[in-house]
């Protein structure tokens, strides 16, 4: 099966692709999809809609995983951040892809086994699961690959096992 | 020209299109575009998502204004209220519309002369500028009207001008 995270945000959204057959876990794809901070918030929004759009149709994931946006001290960029998380869940959904909220922490104890996991060692751990020796980079990519295998490690065995037949 | 105006909301958001041709006000449509709460949050905000971009098509506003929203007492109230005017943003710029935000003083400021006005007079003031006699039900699209007449009454006139010609 294939699994899309997402890593929100608006002026770096980071992305990635994992594909699971069996145990075998590979990262298709990851990448940052960028908004010019110099433009129009709407505009900056219809951005990153249309690339989740594109993303959900080039790959076709079973499922999609988001990283949930928690309240920061900033809490204008928490909001932008939100926003872009939302509209990249309405792409998802709108495509038929079940959508599933994951806290940061929630994703690093998955990956990399605790919560209090800094960037780097979450990034070690991803690389470990795909059997990667380059780094990950850019880091929002890493992250949202975390994201994507946190999603892959939660999921029920009844449903993993259904979905896997399919590719 | 065509605004409409956005009061967003996840459970309940108000829409409300009012035309201006010189001085002549009118409301062309107003009313709650409404999800369920008890659906997924990706799927809600694949709704709006999609009965904006219905609006706009069926409209075509020459803009499009919406709501700020503030943070409030309730923190996930306002993330999921942010995320919904997000995904409406979104759908109007994807459409070609300026979108102009407004913080709710401004838009109790525009209509009924301050910031500090009630629901009941802000609609009360509604009523009068459009010249309606009877009450504008549900309050969440009097609400809507309300912030589509601030943006018609913030436009610098010779935006104004220039986009009244074309209808």
């Amino acid at each position: 099966m294939f699994v899309l995270g997402i890593d929100p945000g608006l002026t770096r959204c980071g992305y990635g692709v994992v594909s699971r057959n069996g145990r075998h876990l590979e990262a298709v794809a990851a990448g940052v999809l960028r908004t010019d901070p110099a433009a129009e918030l709407a505009a900056r929004l219809a951005e990153v809609h249309r690339e989740i759009v594109a993303l959900v149709s080039e790959y076709e994931p079973d499922e999609v995983a988001v990283e949930r946006v928690l309240f920061q001290v900033n809490v204008q960029t928490a909001m932008q951040t939100g926003q872009a998380s939302g509209v990249a869940m309405a792409a998802a959904a709108a495509a038929g892809c079940p959508v599933t909220l994951y806290s940061p922490n929630e994703v690093k104890s998955a990956v990399a086994g605790w919560g209090g996991a800094d960037k780097d060692q979450v990034e070690q751990m991803v690389r470990g699961q795909l059997g990667l020796t380059k780094p990950l980079r850019p880091v929002d990519a890493a992250d949202a690959i975390a994201v994507a295998l946190c999603h892959l490690a939660m999921l029920p065995p009844a449903r993993r096992v259904a979905k896997a037949g399919t590719r």
